[in-house]
């Protein structure tokens, strides 16, 4: 099965670079015009991608790029090696913003799936079982013995594997899910993120060209809201239980084996390991990385990482033992 | 657009005030018998509508109102000046409620709205796109390039502007919507408030005649919850951004251009400025006042009022900096 | 009205004790092969039925069961007395899973129900309103004058009492509903608990052949998550009113005349007493005890049995004054 974002974004064969360096307004003295293949993370961008440097956390890495031209703000650009070509803008996530846009110019369209059908037309869909009302969209693949819930919506170019049992009510978009898994009642899968640059007037939404990829046996709870990634993809692990009323941001990576009770929230972009127990309620901050057998007590607010093998408790959440001996 | 709650609530054209006396089984002696109008608050009832003084925080404006009949209880009595004709009462609200009903008596019904028709039956309802198994109630308004989900509910009365995206499964009522407002999967919009007079074999349900009112340019997230008002409205101003699973209470204003993470919640009748940012899991108290360019921390819980341009964090919510010196 | 889990789960006859020991691999040496009819725990079991002693807690308790037949572990193997008979296991929950599977070989079942048809079609289903796409399973009874709303979904076997009000998109399952029950659109009832046991592979899940009980008068908000009990029920008293977004774990039971406000969530198996109010996004741990009149301030989290009476607030809760004078 082919898991890349090409299911779902049409993507322009190229773009140039004085294309992108005139949509940023940025002059195009000493650069020469090249073909741009697509935009990408310093680490998965090849020599034809255009990639950036926004955090000076990543700047050991960002010359290891095999990509050659690298956006990024007067700050970082001091990092960046010479055999590399720097193109150096005020905002780094808002340009790369809108050159997500240019390769990807229907990605900013929530719109529903005006290509639904009921699952009665399709021909192609065999061997599943499905309820009333169920719609999906174009070049939908459902593999046998999956089983669909009343109302359920599946919008075009999502993959659903073997022996799934998709709920009532559910809705599913940009997403790839692998075998056996359960999505229950009512739960909300790759919408886009909740990204945008704050304006005045309006705020300026970016495109989300990432999906949720779930793997073999997770289960996700009724009413779930799970958000696609905006360049990266959302992930939850092989095995993986979600309970009801959970939230996951966009670009959040979670491990196999974890259990996240009821009500949990994540914040975008998160890492979480393996074998990882989050009790109910509680939130985990953004952009964290929460090691491997860690476990979160229910209602504790995580605003910091966590390293392999801890418990820990409270908000912001500390050393479990601690917690509870100074709260007595 | 007009936008007051007769799209919505069939009003009495009179209720005498010996009616009213009889419904609160209060003596009409020292009456004289007056045609009501309508029951407003203290800042828009007029010279023959009916108000309420049921907390002392209002008694320097009490005698400001137009209204010449308050209904009050006998603490609050001793600040209404003679020129005023007053009706003493063991619990105002519970009168409120039931003068509310006298002048609105099918505003406690919740039924589901039994006018709703599918929407390639509606005539009058053009330039717009929309999905399977859409449901119109009479009388709704929909401005044209509007595109409205799959399975959408919207029921008699609502309007809705121009450009505007209504997800898949999305239900609205009671609710006047602005132009370019997006609002996302499985998001209900517009039942009535939680509120009601606890009885010990049934609570006493109290009419809610406000509605919900959203700005342009807003984005409600899914699954998310917001209640129309009681006897105010429910308002969220222009270009503010709702996350998924945000929790709206009846009577809560929010301002423009704030941004609410998501799994937020905010109990009844707060008033939140413009441009506050809310991070996720974050509470709000009822009955608050929240300044502007406020920013509270994921995982908050606000229990007092916040002053213009703080920044908090902590339950109960505190100076930002103090909490993370105090918890570091 | 009968209302026992045989509306909902299909029960074998008999299970040999034989059949039970061959599937726990325990050797029938020392056994005498007998029928045994159910499932109980320890307060229902009666001498043909089985039952367990996983904790403890409940060692005073044991011998006073009816049933003859005990399943425990090495731990708690001595506080039997030697007039019963004593399976020795490993994992007791473990070995009821699968036990109760025996007796409810479909339990674990958790699809959509297959026997729905739209209500224009239900010949038996007199004197309600109800709205449009809304699809009923077989054996559902509803008493007169009840309403139920557009695209709700009510599964096989539910029983739903008189002057209800269900609203539009409710899933309602394994369910018993008293009479003048509101719940709200968008709620989920009666869907299986979150219980399972992790396996590195697959986590075993385990069958849930318990209810969800709604009392009469009860109001459930839009967008709740209540789970049925995996032994025992879930049980909502009379009365109670929960506002929106609320999770309830399995086997929780709720006493009457509660107030839960919104965002609240119930780990499993907790018990709550009558007239106990609960502030929003407050957290009550699993397999706790709150008593009457307790009043739980919103955003706390209660890890620990509270007793009759009791305000509290804070994280984890303890008393109202101290806390506020604690956070001054």
């Amino acid at each position: 099965m082919k898991i890349n974002n090409k299911l779902f974004f049409k993507k322009k064969k190229y773009i140039s670079l004085f294309q992108i360096l005139d949509t940023l307004k940025i002059s195009k003295k000493n650069f020469k015009n090249i073909k741009l293949k697509d935009i990408k993370d310093i680490f998965t961008a090849s020599r034809d991608e255009i990639t950036f440097l926004n955090s000076s956390s990543y700047k050991d890495l960002i010359n290891k790029s095999k990509s050659k031209i690298i956006i990024t703000n007067k700050f970082n650009q001091k990092y960046i090696l010479d055999k590399k070509k720097i193109i150096v803008v005020d905002n780094v996530l808002l340009s790369i913003s809108k050159i997500t846009n240019l390769f990807y110019p229907l990605a900013l369209n929530d719109e529903f799936d005006q290509n639904l059908k009921n699952i009665n037309l399709k021909k192609k869909i065999k061997q599943i079982t499905y309820g009333k009302n169920v719609l999906i969209g174009e070049n939908v693949e459902i593999g046998k013995n999956s089983i669909i819930g009343h109302n359920a919506i599946i919008e075009s170019g999502v993959r659903i594997g073997k022996n799934c049992k998709i709920g009532n009510n559910v809705i599913i978009k940009y997403s790839v899910i692998g075998d056996n898994v359960r999505i229950l009642d009512g739960a909300i899968i790759g919408k886009k993120g909740f990204g945008f640059f704050p304006g005045k007037a309006n705020n300026i939404r970016y495109p989300h060209i990432g999906m949720v990829i779930i793997g073999d046996n997770v289960e996700i709870g009724c009413n779930n809201t799970i958000d696609r990634g905006s360049l990266s993809n959302t992930i939850i692990g092989k095995n993986t239980y979600l309970d009801n009323q959970v939230h996951i941001a966009h670009n959040v990576k979670i491990g196999e084996n974890c259990i996240i009770t009821a009500q949990v929230g994540f914040a975008g972009s998160s890492k979480i390991g393996n074998f990882v127990m989050i009790g109910g309620q509680a939130g985990i901050s953004g952009h964290l990385v929460i090691g491997n057998n860690v476990q979160i007590a229910g209602g504790s607010g995580v605003i910091k990482d966590i390293p392999n093998n801890s418990k820990v408790m409270g908000y912001p959440a500390k050393n479990l033992r601690d917690f509870l001996k100074a709260n007595k």
